[in-house]
């Protein structure tokens, strides 16, 4: 029995760590960790799990916690999880930290980014980027993970082994995102407010975006030189999924079958990549609740680019589910356990 | 391994069913009965399902699936099940069927509201309403089951212990019923296009509801005296749920406290019916995706009535989880096996 | 020109009244009064409006404000109008408030159902409801008027000709209500995020929301005697409209003809209450952005009830199109002008 | 009093032109024609018109509608109005054509996207493109107006100024189109079904949408020389709205002053389209029910991008408004006629 704390366990993030920890047999929630609502019921915040546990909302003190369990998600605000780990911490358990800090390895960027100063420097190079496709084996032996933000887990998986690859002049790349909803949190924001987001779709954040400089620094490393894009999400009316359509000029001339090669070499082996037929665009509803990324692409002669196409759920590749997937790695379980999930339709 | 095959897997209700029994390892679905895809894949109508199965579509021919099956799921429009099967049929395989051909007993009633012949009147007695909640018993046994309609479930066990402890004058009961979409069906039809259907909120058949009568039927064997009711469906615009707000005047007095227990004597030991704790109101939201039916009540003094309200998933507990458990308990396996699931939220 | 001053400009009635009166010609919006955006410009918070005014938001100082214009609208949380009013405002400027603060003579029910110490009685006399339907004589001369609430603007009118009419018993009338999001205001709350109002219907308010004892005194004043009702509001996944479901069981045999005799004698002189054909139910879609308020009925011999419905957009003439209605009757204008509003569908 | 005919009434651009016209009084609508309705009341489709109209649907022949009106608005699938309209016809009245049928003025471009052979290739000199911010002075004098598509009003607006301009790069222009579900029309298709659209996004009609060669055209036009863009729409689940968010590689190095001094050089006169002040994002919310097209744009000298942002409504602008303002030119009234709608928010 792997005995777990979530520390930000009543936003939608942690919400959905519940979720998928609550099916499992091989798994305790110890810790139901909360600043706003420390000593009440957890069901009372989260009335789908009622009857499935009678958790009460403990503090967010990670010392603490840390005594009791055996792994620590951080599903918090940027620069919590920072502020609070320590090498006693880390000694005991192994944390799994769902918010930026340990995200980007050069903390100037970090720093200009997040407009914060990183309370735990020393530990972002031992931090493994914890996207299980890329990183599989450093994340078995790690102590810290740094989960992958939502729009970098899907924008990444979609386009970097055209990078790797050299198919695509990444000088060029264009990346238009669109998301659900939860992306933005459970807190009470007006911008947040049913009758402001439905019946509406904006763009926000552009050219300016926390997740650009994490998606170029994985780009970069796959590329083997500076990956700069353009990065722009859009708020969407809907409550999950992530949908990324990236636009970029071909390096060379190459057919349907050339790319589609490319995507089958890299993901046949991996269970929660789909690369999907010809002419079959991902969707976002084809993914919901479940741990895939659904791939694909199409080439434009006319223009002489490829349009790439990825559809996610925001709350499980992109959050919860990409955790357990390695939490999983990190315990020596099968990486898929408890996230075969068949995703919800309608 | 209990190899199922299921007709009409191409509706919303046969979708659900593959995405429940998908995740299952008992469970193998060789059958994919359809009337409009036949030869096509399946996952290319539900792509959720990508790689999870690369089963092409059958026909509906029962006489050839049960000849290959354990047990036969028709979830089929009115009329077609009751076509369809026979003695030989019912000797070789189990049959739950997910239309309303068998629910109700009185083969005029039917005939009336559902403006039909009826094709197998032979079979009805034999038929069990599959409530597990009330008929546990009898399912166990069944070669035949009437899986009951949505609204009837959910209205049924959110009403049923008042009516048979006497506490409410089943006379004064109005059931005000609000469905997601999905429960329309997937057939192509001007009223269900999106835009006809967002942003509005009606109600249909009204005084005339099909499903009226199926669960005045079930209210009155509870009652042991004939019980009529006003029932109104409303179409919502969300793709899930049902939501069951029920009025009648009380009986005799009684506290809170005395209503409680009713509840609770009858819920305790049933998993997928969740009491609510005080002044908690059930909402579809906290159902989403599981066999759940939550239910509770608020007594109004000032006007000597009762109000009774049940959420559920009209697509779990109300088609095809149901059907399920109705499968499990007829195979003699834990009645909740693959149906553990954590509502989805948000 | 009427000048116009909205104090609660920047809620959802306060905009809506601003969408209606800035078409117009004959109107000023002399002063845009907030609580909490004082010296914004109005359209920062209405980019809808842009360009169509430069207005900077004022404060809620009504002894000022009625300095400056003719009439003045207070869209203000439930209190502040009362303890704003004086004798002095009053001589010098028509008020229509939207709040409850008059609507409900008897002080004491008003301070048992909204908890509040009424801030000043004296008017509540004076005040005069402004339902134009059945009181409009009295509104052309009032200088203070009570816009009626939207779920008993909808409900009375779907309601009402029948219980004058003595057609129903009114002690078995229950109302089921449904309303869009708007209706429950621009503040920043967790129950009223996207993700939690999305996918999801719940009831509210049950047994105790108090915009009961409104519609109860009015059917009093209607029906000669006390009429005592049961009332249930439910929060719909959608922007704008309400819709009323009722139920009363039929105080004489009727026949359809004899009913819709009685609704078209009520309703065919007035220019904004529908009554639609035999068997077409009102739906929201239909009124949305318009000051309609669309009804029908349903006869259900086999319980002797009938059903009656009413749809109406909760924004319109449920509160800002109902308010400038009353404003044209006070001031002379033709009662529909800047109100032939064509409802918007899709 | 200008009689018009509408040609495809019981489409949603259809229900638009009714909607916009019917709140008129210097129009009379005389003819609602419709392939599949004839004889049956026009607001037994569109029940939002109730009492406003007794119109019965009529056929789609154009020769005797010419007869009985000034003006005919054609919203009918691709190559009816082509294969209907003659020379007879059109020296009898205005057509205002909102198909692509006289959009593109090079005939074999027309007919190798739209795959269909051209049905009056002799009017589409004579056409004019009818985006008045362009050909207003064209518009006055035409018999024929090819009505824009609504991804290529709202591309083109929020795109031109820069074009002509030579601010960016044309040959680096990726146009990322979000429109809502009106778009795809009131055809019964199971695609378009609200469980379908609900809670997803996804894009369509990548790198062969037909209305990419009528955007390049135009912007063609602009540059003075081949414009070659990509363009992808997507599907949100809304009901209106266009959102088109666009990059380009500046040709020249420009602040933001000096790209906002064009924008505003351009658009300060023009009533229907809105340039936002800096940082403001376009949100589709914002233009609801309006002919506004709203743009801004972002510099990204990171990448030495632009990022264009547009919002339009699709229904208003992006059809049956742009075919009103159209028809105000052509008939000499003034051009905001009728047009002067609130955008409506929420």
């Amino acid at each position: 029995m792997i005995k777990v704390g979530i520390v930000g366990a009543t936003g939608y993030a942690g919400g959905e760590l519940a979720r998928l920890l609550l099916q499992r047999e091989d798994i305790e929630i110890r810790w139901f960790g909360s600043k706003s609502y420390v000593g009440q019921e957890y069901t009372s915040l989260y009335q789908n799990m009622y009857q499935m546990t009678d958790a009460v909302c403990g503090s967010d003190d990670m010392e603490q916690i840390s005594r009791e369990v055996d792994v620590i998600f951080t599903a918090t605000p940027q620069g919590l999880c920072a502020s609070l780990i320590d090498e006693e911490i880390l000694s005991r358990v192994k944390v799994i930290d769902l918010s930026a800090d340990f995200r980007i390895k050069d903390v100037a960027v970090y720093e200009e980014w997040y407009k914060l100063r990183h309370g735990a420097p020393r530990f972002i190079d031992e931090a493994v980027y914890g996207l299980p496709e890329i990183n599989r084996e450093k994340i078995k032996g790690a102590r810290l993970i740094a989960n992958p933000g939502c729009y970098p887990t899907c924008s990444f998986l979609t386009i970097y082994p055209l990078v790797k690859e050299g198919i695509i002049d990444h000088s060029t790349l264009i990346v238009d995102a669109k998301s659900g909803t939860s992306g933005a949190g459970r807190g009470a924001k007006v911008a947040n407010l049913y009758c402001e987001v439905n019946e509406s779709i904006k763009a926000y954040g552009v050219a300016g975006h926390r997740h650009t400089p994490e998606i170029e620094e994985q780009l970069t490393l796959m590329a083997g030189e500076p990956v700069r894009i353009s990065f722009t999400p859009h708020l969407v009316p809907m409550d999950r999924g992530i949908l990324i359509t990236a636009y970029a000029s071909l390096a060379k001339e190459v057919s349907y079958e050339d790319v589609k090669a490319v995507y089958d070499r890299y993901y046949t082996d991996e269970r929660f990549v789909r690369v999907f037929k010809k002419d079959v665009c991902p969707e976002t509803r084809w993914v919901k609740g479940s741990n895939f990324v659904d791939v694909n692409f199409k080439l434009d002669p006319r223009t002489g680019r490829i349009v790439m196409m990825g559809a996610m759920d925001n709350m499980v590749k992109g959050a919860a589910g990409q955790a357990v997937q390695n939490m999983n790695l990190m315990f020596g379980l099968p990486e898929d356990k408890g996230l075969k999930l068949v995703p919800m339709f309608p």
